[in-house]
C-alpha cells in the first residue's frame, strides 16, 4: 500500500441537509523499522518516502551518524500481501553499536532525575554538529513568506485537510524539499532522510519549517541534522526553546500575517525597520 | 515542576517594529512511567494531572484492565530537585502479567505482515468493551456546539496557543472533563485516567472530542475506554475510520460552522432536517 490518500464515503451533515459524499482521507499505516531483523520501532505514518523516513529516523535517534552507514534497506515483500510496512535495515560495520534500549536510555537516568535539563544534556552529547556558530542570516520578510510556500506545495493537505508538513528551505527562502505525513515527526524525518541521502548533512545555513507547533522532539531532530533555524506556524513548547538556547539554535514561531515571534537565536533574523 | 506554562522573553518582529516582550509558553517535560521500578515508557507531556495520565496510559495500553488494579503511584521525590517527572506504579496482584514488550508486540507479528488490518485485529482482542451496541444518540446541533465549549474552557491555550485539548462530554453535550497537553495522546490519557479513577469506565454513551485530528492512536484510546463516539475538529486518518467501522464506533470530523462529516457509525448522529 503506497497511496497517500484513501477514498471514503461520508455523511455530510449541516446547513439543513444530510447527504452522502465521497472524500479523501489521509492514509495512515504502521511502519516497522528493523535493524538486521530485530525490531527497532513502529511508527504510524502516511505511506510514501519510507526509505527516507527510515534514514531520517535512524539519524535523528543517533542510531547512525551518516546515511552512508546504512548499507541496505529491504522491504519485506515475500508475503503476497501487497503491504510494504516493514523495512529491514542493514548497517555498515562502522555504524555505532546498535542498542535497542538507547532510545529509552536517552531520557532516563539511573535515578529519579529525569527532567528537561537531563534530556537536553543527554542530547547534547549525541549531537554531531554544532549549530551555534552557523553564520545563517535570514530576513524577516523571507521567513514571513515560508508558510504560504509550504501551503502552496501541500497537494495532499488540500484534499484531506489531515496532514502535517515539514519543509526544508535555503537561506533565500527557496523550498528544497517538502514532506507531508499524518505524524509531525515523520514529516521531519522524511525531510532529514531526503537530505541525508543526498549527502547534504549537516544542513548548515538551512531553515526547517513545520506546519504546527515546535516541540522538543522536532527541535531535537533539527539539531541532529545540523539545522540552525527551526520555524513553526504555531507556538513552541518551553523545552523546545530551552534546548534551542542551550545549543545556539534559532526558533521562530507564530509566523502569521507578516509578523513572527523569535524565541531564541534572534541574531539570525534580520528585521527590516522603516527608515 | 508543575506549572503548565513557562514565562519567556521573546523578540516580536513585524509591522515595522521589533520589540522584546514577555510571553507564556506551554510547559513540556518528560514523564517516565515505571512499573515496580522497571521503566515502561517516557512521554513528553505538559506537567499536571500526572497520576491521571499514568492511569489513562496504562488502561489504553492494556497494561491494566481497571484503575482498581493500580494499587499505588509514587513520585520519586527523594532527590531534592523539585522535579516530579518519574511515577512508579505498583500494580495489584490481579493485574495482567506485565510484559515490557507488549506495546511493541501489539503492532508486530512474527512475519512481514504488519499492517493496518493486523493492528486493528490485535487491538480488537485487547479491548474489554464492545461499543457497537451502545445506544448513544446525539443531535447534530449538540455536536456542532462542542468545539466552542472546549475552546471556552481552554484557559492555558488562550495564553500559549500551544496546546491540544481533549474533552469528555455526556450525550446532552455537557462538558465533564477537559485536559490540555502539549501531546494529543496525553490529553486523551488524562481524560480517560480521570474517568477511570472516578469509577466511570466503560464510558458508555459518552462523547470524546479532540482539538486536532483523529488518528488511529486516539481512536484506540477511545475504544479502550469504551467510548462510542469520537469527535474531532479536523479530519480523521484512514486507519482511524477503518478501526471505528470494525468496532462499531462513531467518528465525526470537521465540526465547523454548524456542519460536520460523519465517517463511521452515522446511526448515532441525529440530524434535524427542516420540516
Amino acid at each position: 500500500m503506497s497511496s497517500r490518500t484513501v477514498r471514503r464515503r461520508l455523511l455530510r451533515v449541516g446547513e439543513g441537509r444530510v447527504q452522502w459524499r465521497g472524500d479523501d482521507l489521509v492514509a495512515e499505516e504502521p511502519l516497522e523499522i528493523r535493524i538486521a531483523g530485530r525490531p527497532l520501532a513502529v511508527t504510524m505514518r502516511t505511506p510514501g518516502n519510507d526509505f527516507e523516513l527510515a534514514v531520517g529516523f535512524l539519524l535523528s535517534e543517533g542510531v547512525v551518524e551518516s546515511a552512508l552507514q546504512v548499507q541496505a534497506i529491504q522491504t519485506c515483500s515475500w508475503k503476497d500481501t501487497g503491504e510494504m510496512n516493514v523495512l529491514d535495515v542493514t548497517l555498515r560495520g562502522d555504524a555505532p553499536q546498535f542498542d535497542p534500549g538507547a532510545a529509552r536510555n536517552f531520557y532516563t537516568t539511573s535515578s529519579c532525575g529525569v527532567c528537561g535539563k537531563a534530556s537536553i544534556s543527554a542530547l547534547r552529547t549525541r549531537a554531531q554538529w554544532d549549530v551555534r556558530d552557523d553564520a545563517l542570516r535570514v530576513s524577516a520578510s523571507v521567513l514571513a513568506a515560508l508558510p504560504s510556500r509550504i501551503r502552496d506545495a501541500q497537494r495532499v493537505f488540500e484534499r484531506t485537510g489531515g496532514l502535517h508538513a515539514a519543509g526544508l528551505f535555503d537561506a533565500a527562502g527557496s523550498l528544497l524539499c517538502l514532506r507531508e505525513d499524518v505524524g509531525r515527526h515523520n514529516a521531519v524525518d522524511k525531510v532529514v532522510g531526503w537530505a541525508a541521502t543526498a549527502g547534504m548533512l549537516p544542513l548548515r545555513s538551512h531553515v526547517l519549517m513545520v506546519s504546527g507547533r515546535a516541540s522538543f522532539e522536532l527541535t531535537q531532530k533539527a539539531l541532529m541534522a545540523g539545522i540552525p533555524l527551526l520555524a513553526a506556524v504555531s507556538a513552541p513548547s518551553s523545552l523546545a526553546v530551552e534546548l534551542a538556547e542551550e545549543v545556539g539554535m534559532t526558533v521562530v514561531g507564530f509566523i502569521r500575517d507578516g509578523s513572527m515571534n523569535v524565541y531564541a537565536g534572534e541574531q539570525r533574523v534580520l528585521a527590516e525597520l522603516p527608515s
